[in-house]
């Protein structure tokens, strides 16, 4: 007899029918002799809907009163799943956060989970009841509602797997599991077994998608196993772990990340501490910066250029403009047309050969490639938005056969 | 400088301009330089929309489960609110149920008020905050969210009124006061300056709708002032307080009740202890029985006929049915078509006049009175409920003009 922990997302609880679905998968476990925990987010558009109303009130409501607005999005998901296993005939309760005794920070909007108090978790399961908890939001010390931010409730699910020691934790959404590529845009797309966690960050990071990079980080520190699984077939799906079997393909995954701009600075007098002082004002306002290129000088001058989240791109070049003294030359360019492509697989700082077979296919699709970045498993290239979905299509299909 | 409690029903904060309307009220009020927490229920139809998603998944969803998803209502129009007021530029917070203190018994859906922890309260309003505090709502000593039954949140602002010692609770609605009688359909119903709980206690328990009879009783055994007012004009309201000032009126309203059926139970045996049976057995399944009427008997038999909610009706039919022995001759008969008219006067007891005026107004009307039942402040008829509106516009018009 295991602890398994399940998750939904919030179009799969989105109305009646998909709930009583998810009812069946969680029962269905149940029948297997196991405990279940089941984490469920806000049903369909409740949270959009939520927001919208907020907007209309006040756009600039406090994070707070947001914070017990949403909220109550998992309250009512949570409660109708719970009814829906009761109309079954099963054991059940359902748990908001505070109640499944999630202690955050006081970061509202944002907040980080603290600890879980397990108490009343362990009782209702000591009970038999399986229970359903509202994914997403905890409590702070002042006793205030707070929400977890994009992706909550896959960390919350996988914060209550680790806080019990759960054999597993099942992320059910609407794709089977975790693929080469996105598989409406790839045909060719593969289905992963497994992959590591360190693998899954990355593809998690550059925009996959599939589960939020702070669930996998909490998953590998804790060392949590997760599972991708659909809700709407049940077909095995794709594990996530701490070291996964090797597999025939090198590369895990292909991602596209087009939430990047780039901002060029040419001729920038070439004296030391230029690269300390740009990247220090950038960090002192929270700009994420990634690739980083420098020009070799000459003339005492050189080029730097970096890429930053698009929503920080013009704050990044008013950053600069405003807080460095570069003489007359030095210019400052902004590109947001931008897309970063990356190859992802634990295997391929052994493989020499990964670079140079993307860069081919980057070749013979004629595309250009602006900026290079490479880490132990992974290999991004900076090029223009219009050829990222060719190039995800080329850089897999060269990879992946 | 004093301390309000205000109240708005679910029509007061429907959307975002009546919240803003709402918000401005309370905001008139903080200006004044009092401290005011103001208590709210669910907007509009938030409530029924609720139900109906329930409904759709199970109609015998457990009242635990009922009371995590109708609460979530209340927690969308407090943070609404709050918004609102930030919006206006105050100093707001909203406070769920449990965060307002709220302590209550373990009777989901229906809870009774055990206390309020007033710490929270006492603290924000001592930080100059507006509170807001979801109505209807609190926990019970399993940390599980409770709801209060029909009118919730009248008796929540009352007991919050009543624990903080507040100088008065404002309660808003879409009428701006009590009326001798339904203005709509009595053209001359006349607005009351002032009411005794007593008075109004009659007129709520009778229909009247304006106020719960539960937060009436409560605020009569906590002595809280309370005044009804409309939260469309800005107008004086209807104050509902131990002692009113002596008004030229004698009877401070008619009312309507068709929610009653009469029982008849004819021919029964006239020995000793058969009322007792029959009334204890219908007291033993929790049925209200209101109007009695026995008849003097004659050949060893008598009459009996009783009036109960409609709902209960056919349960306690079958229950003398199956509990009592009646002889062959004995009938009992439902009649369904019947309504309560009731004249309601704290004076009345002292003017001999009212009950004789008040039959002088239905036969005049040529209504049939079906039956009597009088106390000290209040005189009730049974009549068919076709007669109902014409009574209630025939009996006002006699009393007051």
């Amino acid at each position: 007899m295991g602890l398994i922990v399940q998750k939904f997302g919030g179009t799969s609880v989105a109305n009646a029918e998909r709930i009583f679905n998810v009812a069946r998968i969680i029962t269905d476990e149940y029948n297997k002799g196991n405990n279940v925990v089941a984490v469920v987010s806000a049903q369909g558009d409740t949270t959009d809907d939520l927001i919208a109303k907020a907007q209309e009130i006040n756009p600039d409501a406090s994070k707070r009163e947001m914070d017990m607005l949403l909220s109550s999005g998992e309250q009512i998901s949570i409660s109708l799943l719970a009814m829906a296993i009761e109309k079954l005939g099963y054991p059940v309760i359902s748990l908001l956060g505070w109640q499944a005794g999630f202690v955050t920070d006081s970061t509202h909007s944002n907040a980080r989970i603290k600890r879980i108090d397990t108490d009343r978790l362990f009782n209702e399961i000591g009970k038999k009841n399986i229970v359903i908890v509202a994914g997403f939001q905890g409590l702070n010390r002042y006793d205030d509602i707070s929400t977890l931010g994009r992706g909550g409730s896959d960390t919350s699910a996988v914060a209550i797997a680790a806080a019990l020691k759960a054999d597993c934790c099942q992320i059910f959404t609407d794709v089977d599991g975790v693929y080469t590529a996105d598989p409406r845009k790839v045909p060719n797309a593969k289905k992963l077994d497994e992959i590591t966690f360190d693998e899954m960050l990355e593809l998690a990071t550059l925009g996959a998608q599939v589960l939020h990079n702070r669930s996998v980080e909490m998953a590998k520190k804790y060392n949590v196993d997760l599972e991708v699984r659909s809700s709407l077939e049940n077909v095995p799906g794709t594990k996530v772990k701490e070291v996964a079997k090797l597999e025939k393909m090198l590369i895990k995954g292909v991602a596209k990340d087009t939430d990047c701009a780039r901002i060029a600075i040419t001729k920038v007098p070439d004296t030391p501490g230029i690269a300390f002082k740009i990247f220090s004002k950038l960090a002192q306002k929270k700009i994420n910066v990634d690739i980083i290129l420098q020009s070799i000088g000459h003339d005492g001058k050189k080029d730097i250029a970096f890429t930053v989240p698009k929503s920080q791109g013009k704050l990044a070049v008013e950053i600069l403009k405003d807080s460095l003294n570069f003489n007359d030359e030095t210019e400052i360019k902004l590109d947001e047309n931008v897309a970063k492509i990356s190859v992802v697989g634990a295997g391929m700082e052994t493989h020499p050969g990964v670079a140079s077979k993307m860069f081919e296919a980057m070749f013979e699709s004629n595309i250009n490639i602006q900026m290079i970045s490479t880490s132990e498993i992974k290999i991004s290239v900076l090029i223009d938005l219009k050829d990222a979905d060719r190039a995800v299509v080329a850089v897999h299909d060269k990879f992946i056969k």
